[in-house]
Parts: C-alpha cells; sequence; structure tokens
C-alpha cells in the first residue's frame, strides 16, 4: 500500500465526503483570546455529525473501498465516536456494518450505535481483544475492517478538518491539534504544511496518555500503560506506525495538560462560548487557556475534536 | 416620532452593527428534524457577542443616536441580556453607560456588566422601580434612555437576526420567535414579511408569561401578575405598545410551552446539538419539539435567541 498522502488525496477526502459530513463553523472568542493571550481560531468539530471528527475519516474510508469489496459491509472496533461514523458512513451507502464494542460501554453509545443501522458484536474487556474479534469477523464475512486511524484513507479524510480551516482563515501561524492514535492531527499537519509550509503544528497530550510525547523524545514508539485521563478519546497507549512518521517530520513539539485543567477549559468553552465540548476535544483549547505552549503563537487554529460528553461528565466539571 | 419601520430600516440596523455584532451560525439537525417532523433552521444567537441577540438592537441604538446627545452617554435598566448589550455598544463608542439593575441579581451579572466598562447603579427589587430610576438619571445627566424593546431603533436592530437567516436560507416557510417585551418578534417579523410575504411567523411563550397570548385574543394589551417561568428573559407582564401592534399585524398566532418542556428541550440541545441555550432562547424549539404548532410548517426557520444561564440551571435540566 502507498502511504504516501498528499495535498490532493486531502483534497479528494473532501469531495468525496461533500454532503454526509458537514463543514463546521470556526469560531472565535474576546475573552479567550484575552486570556490566551493571542488570537484563536475554533474548528468546531463537536457541531459535526455524530458529534465528531471521526465522519471525515471514516466515511473517506467506507467510500474509498473498492465497489465489489464494499458489498460485503465493513466491521470496525472502538468505544466511542469512530463506531458511530462508521455506522453513519456505512448507512449512506446501504452496506452492512457490524462494530465490536465492550459489553460494558455506556448504554448510551450501545444505543446510539445501533439506531445508525449498525450491528453491534459486544465482548468482555477483561477477556477478549477487539481488535482480533474484528479481524476474525472480516475474515468470515469478507467485509473490510476500518481501522481507528493508521491508513492513508483515514488519515486524508482527517486532515480535511484543517483543509476547511485554512480556507476559512488562510494565514495561520500556529495549529494546535489533540493527539490520541495520531489520525487527526497527522492529517491535519500534511493539510496545514501543504497549504501554508511556514505554519508550525503543536500536539496536545494528556499528561497520563503521554506515549506521543515520550516517543517524539526517545525518537521510536513508546507504549505506555492504559491512561486513566478524562478525555476518553485521548487513551491511546502507543501511536500508530505511519501516524507517528508522519508526526516526527510534520510535529514541531508535543505539551502536556492535566485532568484538572481540561475541566476548567471545558467549562470555559461551556459557560462562555456557549459550546459543549467533550473532554478530549477540549485539549488544544486547555493547552492556550493554561500557557503551555512557546510564547509568540501569532493566529492560532484549534481543533475542537468532538463533543460526545456523558451526562456524569457534567457533575464533574463544576469540582 | 416616526413608528413605521420598513425592511430599509432593518437593512440600515444591519450595516450599522457590523463589526460589533457576530454573524451567527445556522445550525440543522437530521435528528431533531425527525422528532419535530419537519426541516428546522436554527439561527443561533446563543454565540452572539455577549451570548444573546440583544447587542443586535442596543448597538443599533446607541449608533443612532445624534452626536451632540450621545457624548452625554446612555442610561438602562434591565437584570439580563439588554444591559450587557448596551455596556458593549457605549464601550464600543466610548461613551459612558449606566446600568440600572436590582441589587440582588447574580453577582456574576453584575461583575459581567461592570467587566464592559458600564457604571451600575443598584436598587432594591421590594421598594424601587428601575424605570422611573432609569429616567430620574437619564433627566439629571443628559444620558439618552435606551428601552429594552418597545422603540423602532430596538426593533431595527433585533430584526437583523432574520434578515441573515433569510439571506442564508431564503425559502423559508414559518418563523418561529420567542416572546418576551416583543422586540426580537417584531423586528423578525417586519424583515422575513418584507423578504417572504407567504412566510407565516408564529411567536411561543411560556405557559405563565402569556400576556401577548391573551392579548392577542383580546384584541388589545392584557396585563398579567409577574410570571414565574424558568424563561427569566420572558418574564414580561404586558406587550409593549409598539412591539404589540406589529405582532397583531404580522403574527399568524402565540403557543405555550410549559417549564417542563423547555427544560427537556434544553437538554436536547445541549446533549444533541452540543450548544447551550438559555431556557429563554428554547422556547422556539420546543414549541417543535413538542408539536404546538399546526401541522404542514414547511421549512422552518427559529430563533435561539440567547446561551446566559446561571450555573443552577444546569442541575434542574437533569431531573
Amino acid at each position: 500500500m502507498n502511504t504516501d498522502i498528499t495535498i490532493s488525496d486531502i483534497q479528494s477526502a473532501a469531495e468525496r465526503i461533500k454532503g454526509i459530513a458537514h463543514r463546521t463553523p470556526v469560531f472565535t472568542s474576546h475573552t479567550f483570546d484575552a486570556l490566551a493571550g493571542t488570537n484563536v481560531f475554533f474548528k468546531c468539530e463537536n457541531f459535526q455529525r455524530g458529534g465528531a471528527f471521526k465522519i471525515r475519516g471514516a466515511a473517506n474510508f467506507v467510500y474509498s473501498i473498492p465497489k465489489d469489496e464494499l458489498s460485503r459491509g465493513v466491521v470496525s472496533y472502538s468505544s466511542g465516536n469512530h463506531a458511530q461514523a462508521v455506522a453513519i458512513a456505512a448507512a449512506s451507502v446501504g452496506i452492512p456494518a457490524t462494530i465490536v464494542m465492550p459489553a460494558d460501554a455506556p448504554k448510551s453509545k450501545l444505543d446510539a450505535t445501533r439506531g445508525y443501522g449498525a450491528k453491534v458484536v459486544t465482548y468482555d474487556r477483561m477477556l477478549g481483544n477487539r481488535e482480533t474479534i474484528g479481524r476474525k469477523i472480516a475474515e468470515e464475512t469478507g467485509a473490510t475492517l476500518v481501522p481507528p486511524y493508521d491508513h492513508p484513507w483515514i488519515i486524508a479524510g482527517q486532515g480535511t478538518a484543517a483543509l476547511e480551516l485554512l480556507e476559512e482563515v488562510p494565514d495561520l501561524d500556529t495549529l494546535i491539534v489533540c493527539i490520541g492514535g495520531g489520525g487527526l492531527i497527522s492529517g491535519c499537519a500534511l493539510a496545514a504544511k501543504a497549504l501554508r509550509p511556514g505554519i508550525r503544528v503543536f500536539g496536545v497530550e494528556p499528561a497520563d496518555a503521554n506515549d506521543t510525547y515520550l516517543s517524539l523524545r526517545s525518537g521510536s514508539r513508546v507504549e505506555i500503560p492504559m491512561p486513566l485521563t478524562i478525555a476518553d478519546g485521548l487513551r491511546s497507549t502507543k501511536p500508530g506506525e505511519l501516524t507517528f512518521s508522519i508526526i516526527q517530520k510534520n510535529v514541531s513539539d508535543t505539551v502536556l495538560v492535566s485532568d484538572r485543567e481540561i475541566r476548567e477549559t471545558t467549562r470555559f468553552l461551556l459557560t462562555r462560548m456557549k459550546m459543549l465540548v467533550e473532554p478530549s476535544g477540549a485539549v488544544p483549547a486547555t493547552a492556550l487557556f493554561h500557557h503551555k505552549l512557546p510564547a509568540g503563537l501569532g493566529k492560532t487554529g484549534a481543533i475542537v475534536s468532538g463533543g460526545n460528553v456523558d451526562l456524569e461528565f457534567f457533575q464533574t466539571i463544576w469540582d
């Protein structure tokens, strides 16, 4: 497989996903700017279809599958936003989707995934391995496995978020993106560097989900224990192979934020900017709000990656 | 004073407030449409400068004051969003603003109003009358009184919300707006009827703040006891004189919603559409969500008037 991803791949992805993915709005706030000490343009993927950026990569992947394979359906494993995105994309072209999810996943997430028309296969988080189960279903049914991040089609799809942001604000000096498996930052960094070579891209991770932070410093992919951060979308233990090589070449540095800082920022985004952002989605804003990044950022883009929160989360952000 | 308000007054207002008021986004939701049974386009004034549509009327008013009078400043009375809007508009042209607010108003609102550079004069809600105090300050200082709704400049300013919505979605069949004093619905109805004569405009009020509902049925302005609804921005006791005459001519009907229904809708807007809407702002969406309006609405616009809520409110919406 050719793993080179060019700006034209990202532009093709943008064409491909038109109609299924929303063009999300870009928000600004005088008060946030004053507190962060720089001008920030938020690309609001919390308002995206399915509540997160994931539909961009999932739809680009599903729509790129050759026709004869596509009819056999898709299979994916995820406890979060990726599962719902694959279900939505599969439903849009009328093919079956099977999603492997932990049996103890929140009922709301299981219901939502079924609501989009997907078949949900549950497994015991302590006994089974979702990736193995997913591969087995793919082999048995001939369905195509849709990986969550480490694939050129996924990465090109996620890059369309930065493509749209730079169409709207072409003179950005800096772009800030959260890092889980690295699909979003890889795609966004490739798009941003192609459209504006001088732009600096920074990654942000929760303090205990610092696999990319450590990997960048050691020069190779480091594996960490399962993180416990409230930013559940960023609980990755090891960067992807492809995503890490893109991050190494295109990302200036990675900084870390604490769960307390994430909660504070989420509260600001909700009460002042009136938008609901999930903890993972608030991580780039947190780095700006708490001055974790070098001075002189200039005009700064920040990707707000999603807005899917559990009800319990509302209680915790006021503490 | 000429109280005729034309589309050209509203278009001039739009020019006048460019730069101080945001052009707010228009949101849609497949899930909301399915539940409401019609296609809805939300004009999101909760993302407006100051968190509500009020800046439109306040800025249009302040910028319409003749220059020699303007330098003597402005005075206004409000416990809510109008006060902050007047403070922002006054600060933008460097003139003094005095806001009369109840001494027991939430500290966050008093602080926010002072934060915008306004002088806050407090009064005892049981003993004083804010309108009388406001008029006295205006007489003593020569400042211009900025009324909250019953004035052509205010109404023309508020109408710019519908003007923008119809620029974006020109083929609306129906427009839904909340009613407090009636400034927003008056301006929006005038704009909508001028741009699209066949459009139907409906007003929505909380069940116990039904002053306009009763007035329309009796044919003249009815006064009701102070309402207790959670939709604090709509606790009016009597429609304005000018606003009521505009509503009589341009609004098809008014429907009522309960506080429980408002809370349910607010929860949906927050958890599914990821936006924080204050109870008053959720009232048009509530009428759609709970099927209070006649069938056959067609393509429907709904004004989401604001997003300023107290922290306590978050607790109540889960009940």
